[in-house]
């Protein structure tokens, strides 16, 4: 099985991943799809008023201030919006697509961080009233029904705690999890960047291959939304999937070039 | 089987109708859910600048004129916010409920309107960027495997189009097609108001029982959204439902009260 994950980020467009995914799709393959839409949600909280606020956690990671407000616009943005995109552009392809939050059929469960620690401003706070967390557990047996009837799942953020509150959760991270409950040969992580970059401002310094035991000495390489996809490239590696290549999805067929080798290729 | 549509118009509480169906799941009843959205809606598209526009169509049915914006708006409140609304409060109380728009797996099919007549000002006009249509058929393939793994369908507007657009269509009469298409006992369709009024400035003059057989005679009680729902109502029935219920939405156990006899029932 390949999980392909396309960003949310702005630049990336729907048709060539699209494309990409039924050609596979056309010659057999088993593919899980799941998609972003941090940029789509940018653009819709600030059309409502509600500006994103991102605070950085106190191990460094950012993350999305997400009230319970903020929750609905990302639900708007993700489950509403991109997902009916990417399902109406495959449908038209000839897949089957169904589209999946992880809060359908618990298809992406997991904890919500009650109380989250943030630097802001310098300073310490703890946010209680963040709807944010990370998914853990999937429901395998609901896609691999879906799979096995012919049907493809879209799977996007949000995901479910285990108190069945709907979380928003990164959907790198998910994917890296998605990947390993299927014991996933390839998972492809697309974004607006060509790979993991030695120099985060030069497009050259594409770092190509990592041999896996040599993962953590990379992981500094990783700067902003870049740090989460890494965190998933472990994750999905120390569990069992067998190649995780970070690949450009701003390119035509960024899927099959990623397969061919282009990006940034750990195994 | 019973189908229950939950309109979205103000005053529709959610928590009141996922309890009724949790208490029916519970005892052991086939349930699908269909929700509209048409308040959150036109709060989203008066929030993002582009207030609604409604449409009377020479027919004299009123309908929302859906460019590709306002399509991808609808999306949002639908499939987005009260999709996942209702989906996280039904999984709170234990049911095991997966969000799908009639986009998704095909689920909901049927054809554009590729150019509707309208009458706007008193003048007849062609619209032919609008992308609403009618659902004609159901993906019951989809829908009886959920069922029966355990999985209740919550199902929402949009549909897709034979050509694999998204289109925008009135949820009231795919929920009948829907009980045509399962062959439904019952179809409760729940609103904001008692049922079908003599008079509709008049609460107190509900129609309480309409013998299917009389049915044409009540048609022109019918104003505004309840148009959509009388003829949903009327070719339900023809398609072999037993028995309809227009209930109040409003009240506690709106469905056990719709269930009870309470509404215009009619069979």
């Amino acid at each position: 099985m390949i999980i392909v994950k396309a960003g949310g980020s702005k630049g990336i467009t729907i048709d060539a991943v699209c494309q990409d995914i039924s050609a596979l799709v056309g010659r057999g393959e088993r593919v899980l799809f799941v998609h972003g839409a941090s940029h789509e949600t940018n653009l819709l909280s600030t059309a409502l008023g509600k500006p994103p606020r991102f605070v950085t956690s106190i191990s460094g990671v950012e993350s999305r201030y997400t009230d319970r407000e903020t929750l609905e616009i990302f639900c708007m943005a993700y489950a509403g919006k991109m997902n009916k995109l990417f399902v109406e552009r495959l449908q038209q392809l000839g897949v089957n697509a169904v589209g999946l939050s992880g809060v359908d059929g618990r298809s992406m469960e997991g904890e919500r961080k009650v109380a989250i620690k943030v630097i802001e401003n310098g300073k310490r706070k703890v946010l209680r009233d963040d709807f944010t967390g990370r998914v853990e557990q999937i429901n395998t047996g609901l896609l691999t029904l879906l799979l096995e009837h012919g049907y493809m799942p879209v799977l996007c953020p949000p995901a479910i705690s285990y108190e069945s509150e709907i979380i928003n959760v990164d959907g790198d991270r998910a994917a890296a999890v998605l990947a390993a409950a299927f014991k996933a040969e390839t998972l492809i992580i697309l974004s607006n960047v060509p790979g993991l970059l030695r120099d985060v401002h030069d497009a050259s310094s594409l770092i190509r291959r990592i041999d896996k035991a040599h993962l953590p000495s990379y992981m500094d390489f990783a700067q902003g939304r870049m740090k989460h996809k890494m965190m998933g490239v472990a994750e999905a590696l120390a569990q069992g999937v067998g190649t995780v290549i970070l690949g450009d999805a701003r390119v035509e067929q960024p899927i099959q070039q990623a397969l061919q080798g282009q990006g940034t290729v750990i195994r």
